[in-house]
C-alpha cells in the first residue's frame, strides 16, 4: 500500500442539470442525501475521501446506460458500486462524480443445470447465488470473505477459499454485457466453455475495477456438489511447517478443494469470535472434494505430508454443521481479527507469490511485522501462494499507517522479487498504483492506459483507481 | 466460413530501404527467395494469397523488435510466424509485408517443476516441450492437432483434447513477453498462480491472432503426469448415443480428461492411414487420469453412462505404447481424413456450445451435410462442446467450395442460435470475420477494434486478421 492519489479537495458540486435530470428519471433512487453517500463514499480500505455528490440506485441495465450516458454529457465520474466491500478504495469519490449502486439489479436470470452455467445479474451475492444453487444440487465457488456482489467479485478479479481447485473469477466468468463509457450495451463471450472468438473482452473487464464500463449481467461456471465433502483442520508447532505442508500438497498434485492457513492470532480472534474453542496454534483448514473413495485417498496422502511436518492428527468436521460452523469461522476472520484491538483500522496486504517461494515470504514478513511490533494477524489462501497480513493499527497513530506502509511495501518488494504479484485477489484500487508500475513495468502501464483512453475517451469510470486519474 | 478479405491485388513491393535494412541487420536470415515466401504465405486453410515480400528468422526477442521497430517505421505489415499451421489464413499476407518467424526461436528457458510452471521461447512447439518435461514427471496439456508452436498456440487460443479437464491457453498462460507495435517490450502476469493487478493483458494478447505484437516468450502452466491413466474406447450404435453419453457425464462433473468423438468416416480414415482396424462405428475415445482407485472409478461411471446409450464394453489401451498409438491415431485424423479424397481440401468448422445443445448442433449438421451431398467427417473435443466437421472439396470444383460455404454458415447461425461460439479453437484469422460479428455484435467489435488502434495505431501488426483491415 502506498499514499493514495489524493483527491481533488473539494469535487466542484455536479452540473445542476444533471442532478435535476437523474432526478427527474430516477426520483427518489437519486440520493444527495448525506448519510446516503457517505455510506457511498467508503469501503473496508483504510482512507477517507469526499463521498460521491449523489448515488443512483439503477433497476435495470436501461437504467444503467441512461445514468452513464447523462454523465458522459457533462463529463461527471461513475463509480460502480455493488456490496461496498471492497478493500482497496474502489469505491471512494475522488474526483466527485455519482455513485451508481447496482445492488438491486440482483436478480438469479437462468440457472442452467444441463450446462452448469448461471446467468445473474451484477447485484447478486455470491451467498444469494449459492442458496439459489443448493436446490439444484450445484455451488459457485468463489468466495471472498464478504457476501460481496457478483458484479464486484468480476471487477476486482476475486477469488478465495476455493480457488486453490476451481479457479478465480478470471476462470469462472464465461461471458458478460457492460454499459461501455459511451453508453452502449456490449455483450462479451458466450454460454460455451471455450471459444476462439476474437479478443477476450470479457476477461478484459474481469479485474478492471470499474474502469473500463459497468458491469450489468454475468454468466458463470457454477460445479455440481462434490459426491463427498470433508473437511480437516490440522495443528502445526509453527508456520513454518504449515506453510511448507501446504506447498508439499500442491507440488505433487493433490487435487485440495480448500487449503487456508490461520496464524496463532487469527487462531485467537476467531475463537473469540465464534466460540470454537481451538488449539491456539498455527493452522491449516482444509476441505477435499470428489467421491468417498477419491476424499480418503487426497486427505490421507495429506495427512502423511502434514505429519511429515510436524503437524497433529487431523481433526474432522464430518457433518455439514460442523463444516460450516468452520468454515463461517473462516470468513469471520477479518473481522475477527479487527476486535482483537478494539477501534482499530486494518490495512491487509495481497501478495501472492509461486508456491515454492511462499515460505521465504511468509516467515520474512513475520519477523518483519515482529521486529516492527504492530499487532497484526495472518490468513491465507496458501494452495496459491497467496496470504494476508492485517497490520491492525489506531486510527490516532499515524506513525502506526506509516509504519505499515513501509512493511507492505518491503513485503511488495519482496514479493515481486520472488516473481510473485501485489495482489492475488484484491486489486490495485487506489493504494497499490505504485505497486502496479513495479510489477509490469512503465510500459505495461502505459499500454492498460491506452486501453482505458481508448474505451473511455472521457475519462469518466471510476476515474483515479489501477491509475492516477 | 465467409469469403476472404480480398487481398490488395497486388502488395505493393517492399520500400528498397526496408530490404536493405533488413538484409543488412540479418543476412542470409532475411529471404525474399520464392520458395520461402510462398511457404510463409499459406497455412492449411482453403485460400491463396499473394506470399510475404519477405521472411526474417529472428533469434532473439531483440531482432523481433528490430524487425517491428523498421517496419513500423515504413508502416509495412508485419505477420508473426510459428509453426503454419493455422487453419483459418492467419498467416496470409493480405497486405503483403514481412513474415517474421520466429520458430527458431525454440529455447525452453526454465523448467520450475517446484512451482508447476515453464517458461519458453515463442518457438517451442508442444511436442518437444512435453518430451523436455517427461523426465521430470510433468506434462503441457494443451495439444491442437499439429505440433504447433506455443506463441502461435497463445495467439489463437488454442486448445485440443485435454481441455475438457485441463483447459485452454486461456486458463494455461500465466504471463507473456511481446513485442508491442511500437517496438517496446511488454511483460505482463507474473509466475503466481493467480493476480488482481491491473487489466488482464496476459488473456489480452492470447487470442489476439498476431494483431496486438509478437509474442516473445510465454510462461505456461505444467501439470504433474496423473499417477494412473486408462485410456479406453467405445463404439455407439449412433453419432446421436455417442454425444448424449459424452453430454451426460460433463453433467454429472466426471473429471474425464479426455473426451473425443469420431465418426464413422474418420474411423475409416485412421484405420487407413494408421492400421488400426477399429470398428467402423462412431467411437469415443476416452482418457482417465488420477489414482489406481480414481481411474479405476470414474471408468466405471463412464461405462455406466455409455450402457445406457447402447455403447459396447469399453476396450482398453492399458499400456503406454497402446496409448500413445490411439491417441496419435486421433491426432492424425485431420490429415488421414483428407487423405480419404485425394487431391482435396478441407473447409474445417469449429462451432462450441453448451454442452446441452451439443447433440442438436451436431445432429442437423449431418443431416445438412448429407443433404448435401458433400464428402465429410467428424471428429470432436465433444466433452467440451467443440466439434470439427471437414468438408472434403475437390478443388476444381468451385460448386462444392460455395455449397461448405453455405453448409458452415448455417452450422454457425445454428450455434450462435444455440448460445455457442463460431470458433472453439481456432480463431476468427481471415474467414470467420463476419461471423464474429454475428456473434458478438457490431459494439463489441468496434469496442475490439478501439483497441486495436490504440495498441497499434499504424495497423502493421498481422492487418486483416479478425477483422477486415
Amino acid at each position: 500500500m502506498n499514499a493514495p492519489a489524493s483527491p481533488a479537495a473539494v469535487a466542484a458540486p455536479l452540473p445542476a442539470d444533471l442532478l435535476a435530470a437523474l432526478q427527474a428519471a430516477f426520483g427518489a433512487r437519486c440520493s444527495t442525501a448525506r448519510a446516503v453517500c457517505e455510506q457511498h463514499g467508503r469501503d473496508e480500505s483504510v482512507f477517507d475521501v469526499p463521498p460521491p455528490q449523489a448515488v443512483v440506485f439503477a433497476e435495470s441495465e436501461e437504467e444503467v446506460a441512461q445514468v452513464v450516458t447523462a454523465c458522459a454529457a457533462y463529463r461527471v465520474p461513475v463509480i460502480p458500486y455493488g456490496a461496498g466491500s471492497s478493500l482497496e478504495g474502489h469505491l471512494l469519490a475522488v474526483q466527485g462524480g455519482v455513485s451508481l449502486d447496482v445492488s438491486r439489479m440482483n436478480r438469479i436470470l437462468r440457472i442452467a443445470a444441463e450446462d452448469l452455467t448461471v446467468t445473474v445479474q451484477p447485484g447478486v451475492t455470491r451467498k444469494a447465488l449459492n442458496e439459489a444453487l443448493r436446490h439444484e444440487g450445484l455451488f459457485f465457488p468463489i468466495d471472498p470473505g464478504a457476501d460481496a456482489s457478483l458484479g464486484g467479485m468480476a471487477a476486482t478479479r476475486a477469488s478465495g477459499t476455493n480457488a486453490v481447485r476451481y479457479g478465480t473469477m478470471r476462470e469462472n466468468v464465461l461471458g458478460l454485457r457492460f454499459v461501455a463509457a459511451s453508453g452502449e450495451v456490449i455483450r462479451t463471450g458466450s454460454r460455451a466453455k471455450k471459444s476462439s472468438a476474437g479478443y477476450d473482452l470479457t476477461r478484459l473487464l474481469v479485474g478492471s475495477e470499474g474502469t473500463l464500463g459497468v458491469i450489468t449481467e454475468l454468466t458463470v461456471k457454477v460445479h455440481p456438489l462434490p459426491e463427498a465433502v470433508s473437511a480437516a483442520i490440522c495443528f502445526f508447532p509453527s508456520i513454518d511447517a504449515a506453510v511448507q505442508t501446504a506447498m508439499q500438497v500442491i507440488q505433487i498434485g493433490v487435487p485440495i478443494a480448500r487449503c487456508e492457513l490461520l496464524d496463532t492470532n487469527a487462531i485467537r480472534a476467531v475463537n473469540a469470535h465464534d466460540r470454537l474453542g481451538l488449539k491456539e496454534a498455527p493452522m491449516l483448514l482444509m476441505e477435499f472434494h470428489g467421491s468417498e473413495a477419491g476424499v480418503a485417498e487426497q486427505a490421507a496422502t495429506v495427512q502423511d505430508v502434514a505429519a511429515d511436518h510436524g503437524g497433529d492428527a487431523f481433526e474432522w468436521a464430518t457433518t455439514p454443521e460442523a463444516r460450516t460452523r468452520l468454515w463461517a469461522a473462516r470468513h469471520h476472520a477479518y473481522f475477527a481479527g479487527l476486535q482483537m484491538r478494539p477501534g482499530c483500522r486494518a490495512v491487509t496486504t495481497d501478495t501472492c507469490v509461486p508456491i515454492s517461494r511462499l515460505a521465504e515470504n511468509i516467515n520474512a514478513s513475520i519477523a518483519e511485522v515482529q521486529a516492527a511490533g504492530l499487532p497484526y494477524f495472518i490468513v491465507g489462501h496458501v494452495g496459491d501462494g497467496n496470504f494476508h497480513m492485517a497490520y491492525l493499527l489506531d486510527p490516532a497513530r499515524p506513525d502506526e499507517l506509516a509504519t505499515a506502509e513501509r512493511l507492505s511495501a518491503q513485503m511488495v518488494a519482496r514479493a515481486l522479487a520472488l516473481e510473485g504479484t501485489c495482489t492475488g485477489e484484491h486489486g490495485i484500487g487506489l493504494h497499490k498504483q505504485r505497486f502496479l508500475i513495479d510489477e509490469t513495468g512503465e510500459a505495461a502501464v502505459a499500454l492498460m492506459q491506452a486501453v482505458k483512453q481508448a474505451l473511455d475517451p472521457l475519462g469518466i469510470m471510476n476515474p483515479g483507481k489501477i491509475f492516477a486519474g
